[in-house]
């Protein structure tokens, strides 16, 4: 996952710009960069680290109109600046720059095509397809763009400035969010609502999908460039991406993860003394399951606030497990305790594991654990993340041999059905337009390339 | 407030000790330091910083069996490597490094008496009058301490050793907590429980009032230096400082206070559709009020997981205040409804006055502040960093002007009764046992010097 | 100017590369990058700094035969990771990484036309173009260096890389230096011998104009692509730019310069006490001006051992020249004294100005500035870093203005034929050889584009 | 050895220190320190590394017009930020901050006195008893350094500072040197002239042997507390340890390297062709041996400008040798040559042994190597950082030994008589006032404690 952000802004552009990309690190810790409108040229700068790493060092001297941000995911694979977005195109005639959220499915074969035409390539994301697309077009800024969007496919929220313009596009099937805001004259777009909120803009509203929306001085420009298809919203976002505290899709996240957290105690009941979450990822699941179960809420695992870095490798004894040192469990509150344990996923299942076995030692009579979302089955192609195959513990295991791997004493999936139905609850006609390819492994945009697969593990951006 | 933790152990001692002041950092953000025993003297290392820079810098290799270390609390005073802990006497004979939590009330006419004698003061602490004295009585190191605590007054949990020994001592009035633990043959003792939780020590009891506890190879051996007197232990540690996971002074942190919240939800009832913490500080207050309140429980601001560090310092304009960083209100949650928001205090009132307003930006109809601690008055001498008496807010308004002032539509403190009588459903006895001069100006161990309180911010230890 | 390195070792390679890199760090301070092999594909870093600080970080642990480096000399214009080399081409086909040092007169029509066939410029190099003339050429690499080097023009020496392959090359004038060197089974390139030396590697020969030498575990293969011209080598690599311990273009630096300061003591005598050098640059040609006038050499300026980074900003009042922290002035050698000062050339004046008048404070009787090259009147367009005419004093001052200007009691300029003679004491014909448009204005390779000279300060890669 | 600054200046008083600090670099690599008046108080700053480093982070924007620095040497010891200077007493009425330059040799009984008595060290340097006997005497600051000076023995030059006094003190003997300047209405002391030059102060005089100079806003007063002694300065100083431009006991420093070669050439005159010097600690004692000899002076070497950090370490293959890194020899002038190579002195004999090994390599038909100094044999108890006696070369072989272990074809030590001859030309008396123990073993103060040379390489504070 990434999250991007573009401003086009009356002043303290680059300020505000910081503050937003601040607003969604949960969506990327392993980069960040920023490009601005300087002397009519785009200039960039990117850092591996953190927002606020990098926020320290730079940037409050430059004074700009038109910016945009990025913030990359931590992948296993091999960190980089020459991977950290946006990338820039400072033509002689053409300057843009690009960021995208998201995974095109055909740009293997689109970047061989560029390759044997001449076209240098510098770096590994599918991302750079967009920018020589655009500079092999012809024409004005909005024919190239077009050009380009017939192209490629697959899933792309894209933000994106020339040295006159901001720039936000969605694909035809509105995998990821995007969405618009405004605040005193100034235009910001970006993934979630909570970096509009962050520095006091209104949420004005999504970028549809299929949709190219150009602001500039001139005012906003729309147009669709592809119409009338079947959305496929990225549900794994209200699961556990996004933040609660936004609104995607047109959903607070936050109601729909309780709302997941009721249906789920409808269709897996337990026999319990207090309802738990997993801070933070089940909170509002467990919220939810505790309204419509009436079992007590309760904290029973403390998170430590000072996480979201690692200083320490485990020791070699088994003692003292790195999950020690995020989560504390509460023995006051566990011990001798029937507890209904809620998170919103499991991927390969060995955190959950190391939970389970906390709350045991901890003096907890049973552990009953819950998950808002269905089996984690397949991988995605649109630009969650995904581990191998083999690594996600629901697409080789059946439920049983899960509960007993964790070492719970029951263990209740939401359904499918129970997922959207849910979300039908917030708009009628909401439940048909989300993939949810990872559960069910239908998907909506199959992989074109034979080496798509592939070589998704290489040449990911998401 | 500071935080400290001594480790006599058999193996990986210094990785033990960084795991353990990890989870103290909560009682002190500005700096880490550490000392151990190495070749039959004592080394130490101080950095300015967070135990996570820290570790990743240090400490990997050293091999040793004794070690201690200190977390400095972030004062507005200047921040300076000399005036972190641990101080180490590293004379030919005595060797001895001393780590402090609390705040002597009569360390200026000590420091005085023993300059004029010769002693040369490195510091600005308090502190270091322990080992002047230690370094100035004769004897073995028995005697030295007895002489030591014999002179000096207030408040002081104290985590020593020498090259052979660990030592921790409390002062006769228990301001401050010291918990004693044991890990395979090793032993740690500590601020907190949670410091034994990390690093899988089991909890043996905590080191009493007035008691000396030397620990070495031959095993551990107690003295009383002074005895049968009433326990004055801090009530903050319960309402706003130790970690909710932590048992301290024999009570479950989050039960104290989800306790505090019952009380306060029945001294001061509101009518209401939802209770909201401020986050994290109120939570477990805010889940006792709405347990007996039956108001439900929701989340209606958001924290960053990202804060710790702010990392930008607030733009002049105010439209995006420093609150917003950290916590955003979820509008779908708070939006006309009537909003009981509980927090733990209220020192300067600032802070929730940004609070109320963003909460009422957000729409919420209603507001109704609930502290679970009395009105914060008085100075703290023994220990907690307190602002000048102007700057207390409850110290020179009353209850209606704080309300009208934060802009709330009620306010409510828990009662100074209310709160011991809530700390009385654990232990009939223990509502006696607690210092609350903060809340009644009634100070157990008046400051002796009159320069003591003038001098308090320039030469304090908390 | 820059400095180039390529190596084709058996083991080592990286850190071979990186001392032969650090003895070329006169030659760039703004910067350094390397790229080398690595399982099939072409890997880099880059670097702002010097080298010493890169090493400590990097590259201890790189197995690879295949290496090539750059080091880029600080200009006027912004520091920009952007800009440093190698450039790489990581097409899923065509591998290569590029160094240059030189300019490329024509690159900015190269430029306009690779753009307008959709080629995606990513910095601000004209070494860019060449890279996309490689990857718009069809058929083997040698087929496309060969298309490359038949539509560049200018001044390049070229270190490259493939996932195989070694490559130099020098254009058909030889502008600039580059040499070949052995040591072991293993091979070097680099613009000069002290590279070699440094590594312990033999000097063979240099590579020679119009020639590209491809190096793979097949041996050494070399093919000459235009042959037949006049040779026109900087005559300023042997004044200034190279290390005094190189040789370069078949003459020992230091040998060069002591005869250029015989020459100067023969066409412009002085009746001195004392002959004394501007520290370092000066050296040699001092030592040959004492040598043919008698007139005893002596140190009559010290050089700080410790600069090579300015650290301290000078302050604003004139007493504290910044020039005082990188040269003292021997008062007991200067006090009384007819001093002659030699030094290589002048720029702007302002540097030399300064000397004089630290030589006057310390006493000196007279000062007579002696000059080993002829007046700097002209920009280059091969590759030293010049600043505008306007800021070159001889290019708008008579040598009696520029005498004023600097305060000297005499001042004397190498002629041009002078410098040639001098030159041709080592090699009859050589005198011939090189190219001192700087002194005379007349270009061997006129630029092409009426936007490259306006352009040169921006595009540079100098 | 060590460097020590101190200054009561007008203005820009933390510019000039750190400037002056810079000019003795040479005299100290670990670490820097300094010290100020700031509203009363003494307030300091300690940094491991370069002045250079040190500056940029630090001290533009303190205004203070009194301050003191301290350079330290590095030491194969511990690099310890608690041994960097100066040491401050910051007493509730006592203030002081010390800077010293030498090595006390009756510290360790002093120290153990004063320990017994409570004196608590918190430093391992000989220097901190100095702080303890002015804390434990009585009286006014002249008094309690009268009553210091009077119990510590062996070599100090000190700057020290109170809140409103510079004070200036040499020991008896006058080992180290210390000079007094004047800029404009302010003061400055240092080790060397080059540290007044930099600020463009006059050198006024030395401080006089057994004198103690205190300056205020009240002007400058003088005292003597030990008179008529034989001063024994120390000779290393101008052999080695001073920069060629400061003037230290009334010599200036070159003109003494000078007469050093010369007389070393009429000592040990030599049948070659060129005289090259060691760069840079050769370089004047070669220039006086060329003119004394007529043998042409040359630059066999070049030393990298970039040296002064190593960056790298050495590879395990023996063909890049460290010294390849800092030095290499030019083989245009040294080919086929016989060569007189003149260094100031010999240690360990390592690093000469690679040297006369780099010029056989490049070609020297015989390598004569002439040393400006006596055999040094004897370990200095005065501040100079020698290593032990087994590592001196000269204590344990003779001069065939080492003439056959370096593998030059002659070797010539200068005379002591001959050393100080040479210094009698510039003085007739001055021949008697040196301290010439490392060559001779005959100790004006020998150390008084047995614990003393033992602990010399533990304690020392050279």
């Amino acid at each position: 996952m990434c999250g991007i952000v573009g401003i086009f802004g009356q002043d303290e552009t680059i300020y505000n710009l910081l503050l937003s990309l601040y607003a969604l690190q949960h969506r990327g810790q392993e980069g960040i960069g920023i490009a601005w409108e300087e002397g009519g040229k785009i200039l960039s700068e990117k850092k591996l680290g953190l927002v606020s790493d990098f926020a320290r060092k730079f940037a409050r001297n430059i004074s700009t109109s038109i910016a945009v941000g990025h913030i990359r995911y931590s992948t296993t694979g091999k960190s980089d600046l020459v991977n950290i977005q946006p990338i820039v195109l400072n033509g002689l005639d053409t300057k843009v720059a690009i960021c995208h959220n998201g995974n095109l499915v055909n740009f293997f074969s689109l970047r061989k095509n560029l390759e044997s035409n001449g076209s240098v390539f510098t770096t590994d994301m599918d991302t750079e397809v967009i920018l020589h697309l655009i500079a092999s077009a012809k024409g004005d800024i909005m024919s190239r763009l077009k050009f380009a969007v017939s192209r490629i496919k697959g899933a792309y929220s894209l933000v994106m400035m020339t040295p006159t313009e901001l720039i936000a596009i969605r694909d035809p099937f509105g995998f990821r969010p995007l969405c618009l805001g405004k605040f005193k004259e100034s235009y910001i777009v970006a993934s979630e609502t909570c970096a509009l909120d962050i520095i006091g803009a209104e949420f004005i509203r999504e970028i549809e999908a299929g949709e190219i929306v150009r602001i500039s001085k001139d005012g906003i420009i729309s147009e669709k460039f592809k119409d009338s298809q079947e959305k496929k919203q990225c549900v794994f976002e209200l699961v556990y991406f996004a933040r609660p505290d936004s609104n995607v899709f047109g959903v607070d996240v936050c109601q729909a993860r309780k709302e997941f957290g009721r249906t789920l105690a409808r269709e897996h009941p337990a026999d319990a003394d207090i309802v738990s979450p997993v801070p933070d990822s089940g909170l509002f699941a467990a919220m939810g399951f505790s309204e419509e179960s009436k079992i007590p809420f309760s904290y029973g695992l403390v998170r430590s606030h000072y996480v979201g870095r690692t200083f320490i490798e485990p020791s070699s004894s088994e003692r003292s497990s790195e999950i020690r040192i995020k989560l504390n469990p509460v023995k006051g509150i566990i011990k001798g305790k029937r507890v209904v344990l809620v998170d919103d996923s499991i991927v390969r299942g060995s955190t959950s594991k190391k939970i389970v076995k906390l709350l045991k030692e901890a003096g907890a009579k049973e552990v009953h654990l819950r998950i808002s979302s269905p089996p984690f089955k397949f991988p995605c192609y649109y630009g969650i993340d995904t581990p191998s195959l083999s690594e996600l513990i629901a697409s080789s295991h059946s439920i049983e041999e899960i509960k007993n791997f964790l070492g719970c004493d029951s263990i209740g999936y939401l359904s499918v059905e129970g997922m959207l139905k849910s979300l039908g609850k917030f708009n009628s006609d909401m439940s048909k337009y989300f993939c949810v390819a990872c559960f069910t492994g239908k998907y909506p945009v199959p992989p074109e390339d034979a080496e798509f697969i592939e070589q998704l593990r290489l040449f990911r951006n998401v």
